[in-house]
């Protein structure tokens, strides 16, 4: 038996409010130039380590052994969605972080302008990095003039520097295609092809992309230095069982960026916009704690300073946010999880594949008897090391939400 | 999507250096009688303890839960293929054993001599265990005789007591084939079929082997109490992707062993042949330190101690690891595993199915702020109870080795 559908006919309809708070980026590795000591363990939290006494502690591991997740796959994984199973294409990803309202179907790539000399030969890739406001006059010319191929609509929008965004929206639809973009320069930009040679849903969006092309480029023909453009990334957005669907759990997200609300919005959550802090996140979940089952609350400075390699900065992001989590705890949802996406140790700079730790509290979460969330007590946690696809399978154990299976 | 798949399209070449240090049987027990220590924990280790500053630890799992392996399946997970996808024959575990320089179809089978009597019924399935010097001389007197059989060359190979290899290398053959031995004295010797009776070149190998029964038994006709043979596990060498090809690493084997150089060369590493001692294949690897980038170090004493149930003898052995080990740090590699390709506990006498230790240390490794490198230690690590196989994928993405995984 499928032991997704095993979950579905198990699920129990109760009134127990889940939420999942993410750090993005919240794991850190303990290095001997940080005295052994990551972030998390290096902060002070008194508001955690007060959670921690009646909570369990783990492990996740976001995609498999190894695999540094992207935002996508990590967040598909707290939701509950194997990333291997579910996959979003690089261009919905980026139409989604620039804000764009993706409907299923929707064919999006990433696109960025380049230079390209008389013969059409890529001479640079990234039109020498021209500025974000010229980027969005471009945008805005080819908007303007190219408002559909065949039955598609056609919708443009700017990103930073050189990059924006093409979706196609139109019926029977799909991708992925291969790259309109030779990845050097030197080289004319080929014609894209669908990746599955037999899909005719494929092939109509290569048509559409190929007679877009025809369109926007003699727009740009006189234009200096971006005079051309590529295309990558074209996928469609997939079909993806919506979080009501699959869990039965009415779901907000209470994130400020982008790229977060966009992930949120694919498995259907709806997005409550305007609170631009942490503070202000938690006050809107106490506004809102009747209207939903299910809150996700996003906080990226974790994962932003990790980046960076900053680690005060990183450990004073966590202090900001325990010190903002007394809010939450107004309104204590029955099942609490606080976690991260992935890790993005200060040592490494990016994210990496390090298990996040994570913590649970509920009314059965049990205790595991530590004195803080940390990496290093989460390796002795109850929950041991899982993959982070199955936490929200704990969340609705925890919240009394799946019958006893067999008898 | 497969997970080999996704690892194999991330992965970047770069410069770094792989080893791999297997102490054979490494993972032990703390029973009431050893005063509730492993070997590993009552050794003194002074090398070990200070790698493990800056190391992750964790337990891995050979097979499956429960699951005892040999040696063949224990190191196939090592080297990262899955033990149950990637079976490798008995015969054919038995050829590498003896040093057989094994080639991809060859159908290799463990043999031994027997007593059969006039009616040819098996008398004594071990023909009284004769001696080594005996069954030397048997095997060549049937290499010399029988050189052919059909198509196929055939190359005898005697080993300890009644034991012998024979190896059948000819075109379109595979195995497995069922055994030419009723397991229980006082029935014939029934003749051999395909397992997959679809199968033409298993048809063809089952023709071979009757064909060698029918020129080899009248050999041996008039000897006592060796008048005939058994013939076990027949099987051809599988086709297993090399470790270069799945990896992007250019391998090295430092065993002393044939059995383990022989599961190198199965997985297409270079075996380095010469040291006899830990001592010196540190030595060696120092010396071919730029001419790979992944080395596998295999100490058997752990294994064989163990065997014996000579706690000890084990820690001893173990101490000696420990006291070469500086030699390998000359220059450290970018990423270490030190561990064992099972558990042989001295309570147990034998292989066990008790996930074994392992100790990683690289830049990006980081500390699980543990004292030493033990079991009891290891239970406690960021690497949690994980399935040997992902053990590559950990040094390869310490190794840097993995792109990002989505966006």
């Amino acid at each position: 038996m499928n032991l997704d559908t095993l979950y579905s006919e198990l699920t129990l309809k109760t009134k127990a409010k889940l939420a999942l708070v993410v750090l993005d980026g919240l794991g850190d590795l303990a290095m001997r130039d940080q005295g052994y000591l990551t972030p998390l363990e290096a902060a002070a939290t008194p508001t955690l380590d007060a959670l921690t006494q009646d909570a369990a502690q783990g492990r996740m591991i976001p995609v498999a052994p190894g695999i540094t997740p992207g935002s996508g796959p990590g967040h598909l994984g707290l939701f509950g969605y194997d990333p291997l199973e579910f996959q979003v294409g690089r261009g919905v990803i980026e139409a989604l972080g620039l804000g764009l309202d993706l409907q299923a179907g929707d064919v999006a790539a990433r696109a960025n302008f380049c230079t390209l000399d008389a013969k059409g030969i890529v001479t640079d890739r990234r039109a020498g990095r021209i500025e974000t406001s010229v980027c969005e006059q471009l945008c805005a010319l080819l908007s303007k003039k190219v408002k559909k191929v065949g039955d598609a609509e056609v919708i443009i929008k700017a990103g930073k520097g050189h990059r924006f965004v093409v979706l196609f929206r139109g019926k029977g639809l799909e991708g992925p295609l291969t790259d309109a973009d030779p990845h050097h320069e030197g080289a004319p930009i080929p014609a894209v092809e669908p990746v599955n040679k037999k899909s005719a849903k494929a092939k109509k969006a290569a048509k559409l992309v190929a007679e877009f092309y025809e369109q926007a480029r003699p727009l740009l023909a006189r234009k200096s230095p971006a005079n051309g453009f590529l295309m990558r990334g074209i996928a469609h957005q997939p079909a993806i069982p919506s979080f009501e669907e699959r869990y039965g759990l009415k779901a907000a997200c209470l994130a400020v960026y982008p790229m977060y609300k966009g992930l949120a919005q694919l498995v259907g959550m709806t997005k409550l916009e305007g609170p631009q802090t942490i503070a202000e996140q938690f006050e809107r979940y106490l506004k809102e704690y009747d209207n939903y089952d299910y809150f996700f609350i996003h906080y990226k400075y974790t994962d932003m300073h990790g980046e960076d390699g900053n680690f005060e900065a990183k450990k004073k992001a966590i202090e900001e946010l325990d010190a903002a989590l007394p809010i939450l705890l107004q309104k204590k949802p029955d099942v609490l999880a606080i976690t991260g996406d992935h890790s993005t140790p200060c040592a490494c700079k990016a994210h990496s594949w390090h298990p996040q730790p994570v913590l649970l509290t509920s009314a059965f979460s049990g205790s595991d008897k530590l004195d803080r969330f940390t990496e290093t007590g989460a390796n002795l946690g109850s929950l041991g090391l899982f993959e982070a696809k199955y936490l929200i399978r704990l969340m609705q154990a925890n919240a009394g939400m799946f019958d006893k299976f067999g008898a």
